[in-house]
C-alpha cells in the first residue's frame, strides 16, 4: 500500500557512514570508513568484573525503571571530572545521561527548533548530527573550517543575514571529519559572536579526552558564564559506544526541555550501562584508562600519517594530521572527482567516507574539491598498513 | 537569560507519572502510581549468568557500534516468537529494535506526522505515548473506551469529520490505564474502519503475554494482510524495563523511515541489552518464566481486588479488574472530585495517578467522572493491603 509519510522525514536518507558500515562483513575488505574505537581499547576484562558485581550487588537496580534525567552519583561523577578537567559547571548549570551524545544533539535540536528554523554548522561537519537536526525540520547551513577552526568571518556574516538562526553547532576539539582543532582565540570570539546574536551554541566534545599531540585547549563551555553552551560529551570513545551513554551539561532552564523530549523518546537510558559507567569512574583508574588510549590512537594515527606518505606522493593529495580524536581528513590535488575516487578505491575493497557525505548541502559541494575521510582507530595495523598502499593505488588509478 | 525554545515543546509538561515517580523516595509513602514490574519478576540470576558469559564469550560485541537496526539474532528469534504465539508476520513485514516500547511509538509518530497531524487515541490512553505525539507536533484526539474496547462508531465518526487523522493508536490488550481488552469483533472492524478511511494503526502491546484470567484475544497485527498496522512490543514487563529493548514489527516500506529518525536519536539500542534478551530467549526458558510471572500478577491483581471490595463500598467506587497487564482503573461514583481525593490521598501517603492525567485533553475531562489508575505489580503484598486501606480512608474523607 502507498503510505503518506511526514514531510519531514520524507527527505532523509539513510547516514551514509551507517549503510557503509552493514557492508563492512564482506571479506577481504579493509574498512577506513568507521568511526568505532580500537577493540583493543575495550577495558573488556574491568567491564565483566564491574558487571559481576552490578547483579551481585544491586541487580533490581540494573533492571527496574529509572527516572529520566539519569543515574544520579553518575550525574555527580560526571560533573566532578568536568569540573577538574576543563572547568565546566557553573552553579546555574544541570546534567543529564542521554542515550549517546547523538541523543543530546538531537533533544538540543527539538528544545530550540522548530520546522525551517536555522542551524549554522562546521561545513563538513558530523553527519549523525546533520541528519538530527534535519529529522526535526530544522535547515543545517555551513560554515567553512579552517585550519584553526571555523571561519568566524564567514560566521558573522551568516549570524547577521540568516533568518531564524537558532542554534551554532560545533566539535571545537578534534573535529569530525577534518580533524580540526579550533584555536582558543576563535572559541572566544564564537561564544562572544553567540552572545551578540543570541544565539545558543551546542559544543560536541567526544573526542576531547583522546589528545595525543599538541597542548590543551579548554571547551568554549569552560567560559560560559551566562548559560549560552549546551555542552554535549560521551563514554562512547572513552569506554564503549554499545553501551549508549552521554552526557549533557547545560543550564538548568535548558535542561528540563530537553528531559521531556527524552521522555517521549526512551524514558531513560538503560540503567545497566550507567552504573557501568558510574563504577568505572569511581572504582577503576580511569585516567589510566584514557592515557593508554592516547597512547594506542597516537600510535595508530603517526602509523597511517606514515603509511600515506609513502604511499600517496605529496603532488596527488594533501592530509591534515590531527592533534587526538579518530580521523584523518584527505583532499585530492590533480584530480578532483570525488566519485571516480569511491569507485576505484571500491574496486581495490579499501572503504573510506567521502566528504561530500559530510557537507550542510551534499548536492552543492562549493569548494569544488574531493575530500574524504580515514579512520585509524578501528583497523588493526596490518590493515591500515595494507589499506593506505590500496588506498594509494586507487588515487594513482585517477590519473 | 532568555531562551527562546522550539513552539512543539513549549506546550509540554513532563509526565505526571515520571514526576510522581522521582517522589517515591519519599520515606513512608505507599505508591500505587507506578507501572513498574514487581522486584520479584526479574530473573536477576539468569541475568548475571547470561551476562557473564556475554562478557567472557563475546566482549567485543557487546561493547563496539552496532546497526541501527538492531542485532539480527534477536531480530529473528523475535519474529520467530511472535509468529508462533500470535501469528505476526507476513512477508512484507520487518522488525527492528528499539530502545523500549516507547521509542516505537515516538517513530511511528515521526514516521507520519508533521505538526498538526492528528492521532486517534483511546481516551483516556497511555500518558508516555501521548507526550511523545505531541512532541512531534501532533495533535492527539481521544475516543471514548468501552469495557470492550473503544468506541467504533465514535472512531469513524472521527475519522469522518476530522480533518489530517494520520494514525489511530490502540493499546488492544490490558489497555493502560483502564485494563481493558478489546474484543475480537472490535479488532476486526477497527481494522476494517482504518483501510476505509485510508489510516496506519499503531498496535502497543507491552502487556499481552501477562494474561491470568479470560481467553486470548489475537492481536490486530495478526489480521494485517496488507501493512495497515505497525506493531510494538516490548522486554520491559516481561525482562526488564531497565535494559530499553522494544521492538517494531511493521511493513518493509515503513521500517526505513522509522530506521533514519531511529539514527539521529540514538544510532542504536544499547548492544549488551539485546544481548541479554537474546540469550534469555535462546538460552532460558522464557515461557516458564513468563509463567510465572503471570501466576505473580494474577495473585497480586486478586488481592488488591479483594482489598478493594474490602475497603471501598460499592456506592463509592466502581473498580475494572483486568485479565492481565498491570493496572486496575477506578472510578467515583458520588462524589466526583479528583482533585479533593489526590489531596485525600496525599494526605494519607498513598501514590495514585488521577485520571485525568492520562487523557488526550486533560484540561477538559468530558467525562465529568473522578477515575485514577491503581498499579498492584511493584508494591508488596503488605503494602498492597495498608495502600487499599488508606485509599479508602481517602474516599471515605470525600464524603
Amino acid at each position: 500500500m502507498d503510505y503518506n509519510f511526514s514531510e519531514r522525514l520524507k527527505c532523509l536518507k539513510p547516514s551514509a557512514i551507517r549503510e557503509i558500515l552493514k557492508s563492512l562483513d564482506v571479506p577481504g575488505v579493509i574498512s577506513f570508513a568507521a568511526g568505532n574505537p580500537a577493540e583493543k581499547a575495550f577495558p573488556s576484562a574491568e567491564i565483566a568484573k564491574i558487571s559481576a558485581k552490578i547483579f551481585e550487588e544491586t541487580p533490581i537496580k540494573a533492571l527496574q525503571y529509572n527516572i529520566t534525567e539519569g543515574y544520579f552519583p553518575l550525574r555527580a561523577e560526571v560533573e566532578k571530572r568536568q569540573k577538574k578537567l576543563h572547568g565546566i559547571g557553573r552553579n546555574f548549570d544541570a546534567t543529564i545521561i542521554v542515550s549517546g551524545g547523538q541523543q543530546g544533539l538531537e533533544l538540543a535540536a527539538r528544545a530550540f527548533c522548530d520546522t525551517d528554523d536555522v542551524i549554522l554548522c562546521e561545513n563538513p561537519s558530523f553527519i549523525g548530527a546533520l541528519n538530527a537536526f534535519r529529522s526535526v525540520g530544522a535547515k543545517v547551513t555551513g560554515v567553512r573550517v579552517e585550519d584553526d577552526g571555523i571561519d568566524v568571518a564567514e560566521l558573522e556574516q551568516k549570524l547577521r543575514t540568516t533568518p531564524r538562526v537558532k542554534l551554532i553547532y560545533l566539535i571545537p576539539t578534534f573535529q569530525n571529519p577534518t580533524g580540526v582543532t579550533t584555536s582558543l582565540e576563535k572559541r572566544k570570539k564564537i561564544l562572544e559572536l553567540a552572545g551578540k546574536y543570541g544565539v545558543v551554541i551546542i559544543e560536541d566534545n567526544p573526542y576531547g579526552e583522546l589528545r595525543f599531540a599538541g597542548e590543551y585547549i579548554p571547551p568554549i563551555k569552560s567560559f560560559d558564564d551566562e548559560g549560552r553552551v549546551i555542552y554535549v560529551s560521551s563514554f562512547s570513545k572513552i569506554l564503549s559506544p554499545g553501551l549508549r551513554v552521554g552526557t549533557v551539561t547545560a543550564h538548568a532552564d535548558i535542561i528540563p526541555k530537553m528531559v521531556v523530549a527524552k521522555q517521549g523518546e526512551d524514558v531513560h537510558t538503560n540503567i545497566f550501562s550507567q552504573l557501568v559507567c558510574h563504577r568505572f569512574m569511581t572504582e577503576c583508574d580511569i585516567d589510566g584508562h584514557i592515557a593508554r588510549l592516547r597512547a594506542l590512537y597516537g600510535e595508530k594515527c603517526a602509523l597511517m600519517s606514515e603509511c600515506l606518505r609513502k604511499e600517496i606522493p605529496e603532488s596527488a593529495a594533501a592530509f591534515k594530521i590531527p592533534q587526538g580524536g579518530l580521523f584523518i581528513w584527505g583532499t585530492l590535488k590533480n584530480f578532483p572527482d570525488e566519485a571516480r575516487l569511491i569507485k576505484e578505491a571500491t574496486a581495490r575493497r579499501i572503504a573510506i567516507v567521502p566528504g561530500s557525505a559530510f557537507m550542510c548541502d551534499p548536492e552543492r559541494n562549493a569548494t569544488g574539491t574531493a575530500s574524504f575521510r580515514l579512520n585509524y582507530s578501528t583497523p588493526s595495523e596490518e590493515d591500515l598498513i595494507a589499506g593506505c598502499a590500496r588506498l594509494g593505488e586507487a588515487i594513482r588509478a585517477l590519473e
